[in-house]
């Protein structure tokens, strides 16, 4: 009785087929050689699969050791980069328990018991999701503190608060950062619910129907820290719906990045000049000898087009899939694989590179200034004067249609020329005009006074302690 | 004083402007059409707001009396179909807001008090999503009761259970139907999940930076049954990614209504002949009077496209935006309103159907028979007999080949012929190659035996109430 | 014998039918409400097959004289806004067909021999949408126009060319602008190619297999116009890859507006200032009393997002779908005429706002010296002179970085200053420092220089005439 | 002087830079281990502007000798697999331009006179596109030969031709086919038209702006093959349009794969059971002994994911930046390249796969009885007879209750029990009730009568030859 299938899969596959796989069709199918990185998880869920079948009675004690004592030899072998990879063994799972079979004989071929290539592969992608996941959220934490940390220099730095990109009211320029550091808070939260859909055991659902093995699939669940256990075979092995929930929310993390990445280039512009970036996340130019890029950045918001086309690629792949395993899932890992290496990658880089941004802040007040950023302020101003909101608003537009004409801002016209729009105005109107007194005043809660942002990142810091 | 902004957008904006805007800038930037859906959640957010200002002293109570009157009148014309939207009057907001001055004066200025249209949307688009959400959920929980009341019918009813679309082992029609009953069961998890970000009040970020009005928000937040408060204004007003998220979980949704339409399709086809649809649900065709087509699966796995398409628009919109708010992001109704509206029409109508599915159990028995389903139950029974699973497989492999060169089942060759794969092989043989034997074999959590089955019915039913 | 089929689709489809579609069902499979817009290349399509079934004696003369008599009422009961369009009948197909035989009996009856619904949707959308193609090609050409007349009149106008958003060299904001007519003249050429995929016949096709009357396909194309016949049947009927392709080419040309338009909202921020909008297209804010927001090139950006999306749900309906025609094929046409409407709109507003644009050459030409935006020609100087490259890149930037620390340009370094650098250096050096004397040098095919530019606006004033 | 950039990247860029790019930056923004497959496309554009230099005085004869010779000895290196790829040189431009100067010292140093990596970069990508698409067109000819072929010997085979997947009207199984061809003839369409976009010359653009030297850019075109050379600069070294046209492109293609795959797995399914496929294709279980299923068609169909996601990401890619060159365009050639490979790989195993198939014929024929598929054919039948169509679908509907009633076909029924349904059917409408008789009846222009099939097949093959 020949092992061909784990042998040698360049034999048929088995008595059934009357040819082996031809060499192009392997190399189509085969998914060794992205999905080897898989190979811890496999292990563990291997180790975890035959403790239970041990102690189900299924396996004897002596094949259990061997197994152990097997694959605490590929984990080495592995590890030390001495293991063979075989694309005619297909894949990882293959690899590994051929390697093993090598190593302790009948007790290798036994270990598959009860299960299957369709449950242990969902199970292994699991597994490994759930220990990138977690990387993730300590590389979110990361981001946020870094971010946090410039935040809080800048409580009182001013910077023009944008809207349609025309300078609209001044703004702390750490409120500005917060609002990224709110954006990851929730990209970190939509990671931990994904977690808990991840954090779930296919294994035992066999091929696809459960198995006659009286396994004790609740000790699996446990033995790898589980959630919960896959309550339908079916279900378990066909569906990836996981990992395309994970691939959005990954997408959304590099939509937040793409728009920090936006904002940082257009700040480095010279036109905008309001910070410098460090030049170690910089390249030059082969042509242009005055240049320096802010490479990082760019490549970030493009590589946020990566993230959405791997979600994208996930979807098409699912759409109209009948139950209950189809080859068609094997694509689901290089996208997968991409998604987590980008994400992290990138995550890492601009923990970094906040670190490393140098503000300038008289620059930013310039540019505060030149849009006439008080106006609605001075709106206010007559509002409480008594004035409904929308005449106080017509009436400022035409003082900032004069204040254009001549060229200056509202602050440097004269009260007598201030009171000509509306006699309501006085001479503490200056107080309103002024950025500070204009960020000093939008003191609630949410708003960007420097108080405000003092307090927002106390809560920050004890959020992510 | 005009109130022109109110009264005609077709003037000049303000008296900042010096021409009024283009008819056709009118058309192209104009969002009433379809964004006067929000007026409840438009009013009800405004009615908070005031309550508010009132409380805090910023509005008086008469004028707080006169807005409560207004919009309550307001809200009847609406609902009566008697209201005048305008497209001069832009959007939602303005013509609410306009027909309130016309109704009460002053009092109806003074309700934009320390808020902007842009967090006026936000909130009203969150309000409204909030109640979406909960009419979706309802849905999904009336299809997971119609599949599980199928499913219980259908505890016994053997069907091949396919991968690759191949027979692979038989499965209970019931279990098959339960799988679908998870995916449906963790969308409606994702649901929720999407529920509590949505659930945030960004009223009180005004434009972009808060307000000078000492505005009480959790005040708002706890008016409005909001969960919390947006803690930081620049975020308030500028992302979407509760958006984005509520379309990746809607286009999950719809990515598991494409798989089961991909089978209802598949099933009623005369090749596999398994179920029938009420004729209520499918259409003839105008050429061929035999014809009678599952048209409603059909258009469901066709509108998964349309569903996902929206996603990836509302991913491309907000890439790459710099803070606060963009005119861009009113791009994000138009997709967000017909993603709702599609989901909720196919939950409605599957639920439905799923009532009207004819179970042809004849067809279904005979398809599992055409595929060796029971040979994985062959191999369990000489692993049993102390066979490793790898040399059982391939010894039923061999019988298999014999069997389709005879062209009938394992099960009907003799006792004689099957010893002469393997001496282990006796009598008993018979009571694992039949399809209830397999399928009563498989009783192990999440597997296909009907005990097991019904336990998923009673569990599903317990969660469902 | 009844015509229910077209009287009333509330009855049963048929004899075979035993009940009629459910009223939700009926709403959530009727087109009429979207695809009526078809009505015109409906019958259009209807006269040329029954002009050609009279010719080949299919239809008698007397019945051909009626249907176009009937067919000439509808057209005028239709364009008067009298047709009653009815849910009940489906579709534009069926209410026309309906009405046909209302006026005109029997003969209503017989135009659709030969043909089936499958070839005559798909021919009706291949003409609707060749008519599109045909305006969308003439607005290209407008929007181009618009822009060569902008850029002519700046063919000496200093702009700082970015890469990297960073100044990199002096370019002609007329050059600038040319390189969207390039742009758009590539879409242009994409629309024209699509159009003659678009340009075939299906009918003929009949539901799926051919027909077996005498048909001359031949002649009905040439009725219609169209350049050749489907040659296979079943694809007739069943792909819609030209519906595709024309989206991927809206895609693109709604990418280049987005280009364009962030371009846009870049120069005319205040930071960079160096546009103005005419007033017609922007907004003001309900808050800020000094706003003025670029609304239409922001809401074109935002509506790139639209289309994109549109074309990725193209994509996901038909993959994957078997043959020929399945009901999925129905969602083609909500996303493309939504494609079609957009990207009308858009270009027709674009090539208004093009000639809107109010050019500050002051507040380019400073920013251009910001940026050491002639660096580069001081290294090809040095090249010249008969340094490599690569040598006189290193010295160039060592100057630089002496003129950032001393704030000033590299052309207001003294001439002993600029030596200490590389003693090649000589009074003449002063000329290739200049913003004017860098763009008049770059003379050479494709270059800034402004011959260049005023020889490619002769150029595509010639090709667009 | 050192060669900074080029011996040595970590160190600073030039002397701008006041510290070395971080390693994560580095390996974060390195393209040289994908981008390295460019490097014949990279030799052969830096020899055609070597020759170019030359011709115009601009280059020495001996430099353009050296640069030859050390270009030859490149050439080799990189062939033999002993060319050193460098990190730390970032892209295979500067591994190549570094090894050059290595070699022949000044010489290489002066190739880069006059361009720049934008438009180097551009050009590369452009001429190995270009490449590429020329053997896709190869593959895609091979492919529908095959087709033809299977075709050609299945004229008269008789399939089930399905709409909804439901029996409509009997086929030729070579129809069927050839609509896949008439596909893969417009993709390759498609193709040839991104060529002629794809081949045209961005060097001479520079880094954005075009160059002070006199180059002859007409000349490097026609030295490339190139048929035109782009016009415009700014537009030159910025678009990525012809990437994303050939994406589209070629997710067109995947598209209808992924509907041929779907139809194969359909086919082979027991259910049908009307094809075979190669065993050379399949996998077997490693769980279930039965099973041989259709790896190669399910990896296509999930590989058009991989295609369409890489199409949107792309186009994310694209969306939103302004001119000229930024970093995020580095983004575009993984997706690139993994397109080309995917695709080229699928056609190549397609092709061979079509050899492969075994036709079923007598379960294709006994499908179709089952289905009524000569229902339209009796309904044709009686309209020659004087009835409108509408009123003979009518009639047909009853007479299919009927035959669905009694359980057999239309023409097992009696004559006398089809005059019941209309008195004017008389003995020779069994002619038109056989598949046969159904099949060469459709003997039309694009129908699916064998000689139409035949005529068809010889078409295409004069077309491919």
């Amino acid at each position: 009785m020949s092992d061909n299938q784990l042998a040698n899969k360049s034999q048929a596959w088995s008595a059934l087929f009357s040819e082996p796989m031809s060499e192009l069709v392997k190399r189509y199918t085969a998914s060794v050689f992205f999905d080897k990185r898989l190979w811890k998880a496999d292990i563990d869920g291997s180790l975890a699969h035959a403790e239970m079948l041990a102690a189900q009675g299924i396996l004897s004690t002596e094949d259990h050791a061997a197994i152990q004592r097997g694959m605490a030899q590929i984990r080495e072998e592995i590890e030390a980069g001495r293991f063979e990879w075989k694309l005619d063994l297909e894949d990882v799972h293959l690899n590994i328990e051929a390697r093993l079979t090598e190593l302790v004989g009948l007790a290798g071929k036994r270990l598959h018991t009860g299960r299957s290539r369709n449950d242990q592969v969902a199970t292994d992608v699991r597994l490994w999701l759930r220990g990138e996941i977690d990387e993730i959220a300590q590389l979110l934490t990361a981001l946020q503190l870094a971010l946090v940390d410039v935040a809080e220099k800048n409580a009182e730095t001013i910077l023009p608060g944008f809207t349609h990109l025309q300078v609209a009211q001044p703004v702390a320029f750490g409120h500005h950062l917060l609002a990224y550091v709110e954006m990851f808070a929730r990209d970190a939260e939509r990671m931990a619910d994904v977690r808990r859909r991840v954090n779930r055991l296919p294994l035992g659902a066999a091929a696809l129907a459960g198995t006659s093995y009286p396994l004790d699939r609740e000790r699996v669940a446990r033995t790898l820290g589980m959630e919960a256990v896959c309550q339908n075979s079916l279900d378990a092995v066909s569906d990836r719906d996981f990992a395309i929930e994970f691939s959005a929310a990954a997408a959304l993390v590099m939509v937040h990045v793409s728009r920090l990445s936006e904002e940082l280039i257009l700040w480095m512009s010279q036109s905008f000049g309001f910070i410098d970036l460090a030049d170690r996340f910089c390249t030059g130019s082969s042509i242009m000898p005055q240049k320096k890029n802010p490479d990082v950045p760019e490549l970030a918001r493009g590589k946020s087009g990566r993230v959405v086309g791997h979600l994208m690629g996930l979807i098409t792949l699912m759409k109209g899939q009948p139950l209950a395993y189809n080859k068609d899932n094997q694509e689901d890992k290089e996208p997968l694989f991409d998604t987590v290496d980008t994400l992290k990658d990138t995550l890492r880089i601009f923990a970094e590179l906040a670190a490393g941004i140098t503000v300038k802040p008289e620059a930013m007040e310039r540019a505060a200034m030149r849009g006439y950023a008080t106006a609605t302020d001075l709106a206010d101003y007559l509002v409480k004067k008594g004035l409904p909101f929308r005449d106080a608003h017509e009436v400022v537009a035409h003082a900032v249609k004069t204040a254009i004409a001549e060229g200056r801002d509202l602050s440097a016209l004269s009260l007598d020329a201030l009171k000509a729009f509306d006699a309501r105005i006085e001479a503490d109107v200056f107080d309103v005009l002024s950025l500070r007194g204009s960020l000093n005043a939008r003191n609630i809660l949410g708003g960007t006074a420097p108080d405000q942002v003092r307090a927002q990142v106390a809560r920050h810091r004890a959020r992510l302690a």
